[in-house]
């Protein structure tokens, strides 16, 4: 059976060709970057490279490119060690409600630590409303943080003005942007919008598992959270994941060196796909579509059919689309994107997340619509028994 | 030129066997283990395996098993994540003069937010005395770390002495050994050794860079240190690195399975070597030999020959070597060990580690004294010009 993978936003398959190179490193170029002989020399020209690569990309410095084990790890720097770093000028943190886990449990940690922490509500559509974070910016807030992209209705937010309202209303508050989602789907500069702080993960863009990415802009103040041999200039101890850091770096150059034409492929696969749906009974697609969401990410909530369910029986059709979010772990959890876009109670159990990526063709969505014209009238039979 | 890599303990070229397994994850069953569908519950399985693996080895519970992205993460969860968690009991810390910066470092940030931590000296061949620390442990100290094998001359530490010492006197106080160093090289039952917390490194054990081990005992109170979607139990948010758990448990189980034969053989490597530079004028060996120290580390103090320009002339031979300790970034830093043991000032700038493993031969170890004996009347004449 042909696997039709659908859960891109949860992981994805790595590019062949970033497995070849980190074979390659592994097994020849495997020393230690800070080893003062030709193997260190080596493997640090891999992290060179890879800083080169990502600044430019995100239209900045090297110097400005930090690398972690994964998005949780940037995120939880970002808003812990700036926290740390900042906390004689202030304690108030502004967040929204529907960031990843790795923003708002950070975030609950920061208010038992006597941080005071601002949630904002959204709109319908998952849309953060810049007015409402520069109304929320005071003269003792430290930090904004805002995701660049919703990891499960896809809401594309409005950063580049969110950092102009921060900035307008306090210069001194820094803005930190999880990018997880949107690194690779969407260009991002982070000067000229305004983010001293932006997280990146390397599996959610055909790259390993273990790496992360930290961009923090000049002069941000920030302090480590790790501590040790003092290495990425004592902001991230522990030794450099060589393999990792590099894979990362040309999944991200060869996402955006056929940036335009993916993005196009992508959107139109999102739009064959929404007006399949839109077609079948009792399937509502959440959040925006087309230019003003997520190229990769479809949330669709489904009259009278349990979304495990429906994931299950998709999966036996060699489907693999994931239920409401699937970056946290097993526990069973109420969504907090879906609740605070105001998804009627009926649906918080019966929404699906379907998410592309490069690897993806139209035919897979054809497929996925295919199955679930032919599945939901028998689950909801089956259901309503 | 061949490469003779004899800088082990900087780090390791991985296994093949591990980077295959690695490609098929990478490229086959590249899940989120937090999926609910078949590539969510292949992922996992990876992970329970892994755990089998280390609970065999470690002679534990897979309950017991958790992963990080290195050791200086390990051991920074080991020591903030336990004085979090206990602070209320004690504020006071112990720990060795010659850790690795992972602990020094993590140390020097727990004084800095409140905590106590007695530093203890060890004798001129950097064993640390158990008497001594059950003289240090007192009513309120919450924790002892201290190292299974010391990474710069290969001391082997008295682990199980010094845990049933600490236990004697304070049962409330938590043991942890770093054994990145001695992980995979030395046979480790936490639980008879009276160890709570125990660190190692994949990239040490023919693993990739990327990922590390953290132990746990039954009941022992640590709270986490990176907050999000509650991975791990919780202990250890963000996806896993699925193919880097799952290569480190193979390079493991690898060693592990051969591991009477293999130590056998680097314990005569490194009795061989040393004879061969107990011939050489004014070459010193640090620290005990023999089945007294670690099969793989040997320090050597070089008379009138600074250990950078003998570095790059045996790099010039492709013998790749380490000056002190290579697992510090590049800032040039004076070993706390070397100055812990006494070497005299002449010798700080003038030692190099060779550190070997299982991929070495005596072949290896032959080109090296062959190389040392031939350079160093020249170099010593060079210096003296």
């Amino acid at each position: 059976m042909r696997e039709i993978y659908l859960d891109n936003s949860a992981t994805t398959r790595c590019f062949p060709e970033v497995v070849h190179l980190m074979d390659r490193i592994c097994l020849e170029e495997y020393g230690n970057p800070s080893s003062l002989h030709h193997k260190g020399v080596e493997a640090e020209a891999h992290l060179r490279e890879a800083k080169q690569i990502f600044a430019q990309i995100l239209r900045c410095s090297p110097e400005n490119i930090y690398f972690t084990s994964c998005g949780t790890e940037s995120d939880n720097i970002s808003l812990i060690g700036s926290a740390l770093a900042n906390q004689r000028r202030g304690k108030h943190i502004v967040t929204t409600r529907i960031e990843h886990p790795a923003i708002l449990e950070t975030a609950h940690f920061l208010q038992q630590q006597g941080f005071e922490v601002t949630y904002l509500d959204v709109d319908s559509n998952g849309i953060v409303d810049p007015q409402a974070v520069a109304d929320a910016v005071r003269p003792d807030t430290i930090l904004v943080s805002v995701m660049h992209t919703n990891n499960e209705i896809g809401a594309l937010e409005p950063i580049a003005q969110i950092g102009e309202a921060i900035k307008r209303k306090n210069p001194d508050t820094l803005f930190h942007v999880d990018a997880v989602q949107g690194f690779g789907k969407a260009v991002i500069h982070p000067r000229s919008m305004h983010i001293d702080l932006l997280s990146a993960s390397g599996h959610k863009i055909h790259a390993p598992k273990g790496v992360g990415l930290l961009y923090i802009g000049d002069g941000v103040k920030i302090r480590s959270i790790l501590f040790g041999g003092g290495q990425q200039k004592g902001m991230r101890s522990g030794t450099e994941n060589v393999a990792g850091i590099a894979g990362m770096a040309l999944a991200a150059k060869m996402l955006y060196d056929r940036f335009d034409e993916e993005m196009d492929r992508l959107y139109g696969m999102k739009e064959f796909f929404v007006s399949e749906v839109q077609t079948m009974e009792g399937v509502h697609v959440n959040g925006l579509t087309g230019r003003a969401s997520a190229p990769h990410v479809i949330s669709l909530s489904i009259d009278g059919v349990r979304a495990e369910v429906l994931l299950h029986a998709l999966e036996e059709k060699g489907i693999y689309v994931s239920s409401g979010s699937a970056c946290s772990s097993n526990r069973p959890h109420i969504s907090d994107t879906l609740l605070a876009i105001g998804t009627p109670k009926q649906y918080l159990d019966s929404t699906i997340r379907i998410s592309t990526s490069v690897m993806n063709t139209r035919e897979d969505l054809q497929a996925a619509a295919d199955a679930l014209r032919e599945l939901l009238p028998f689950l909801r039979k089956y259901t309503r028994q």
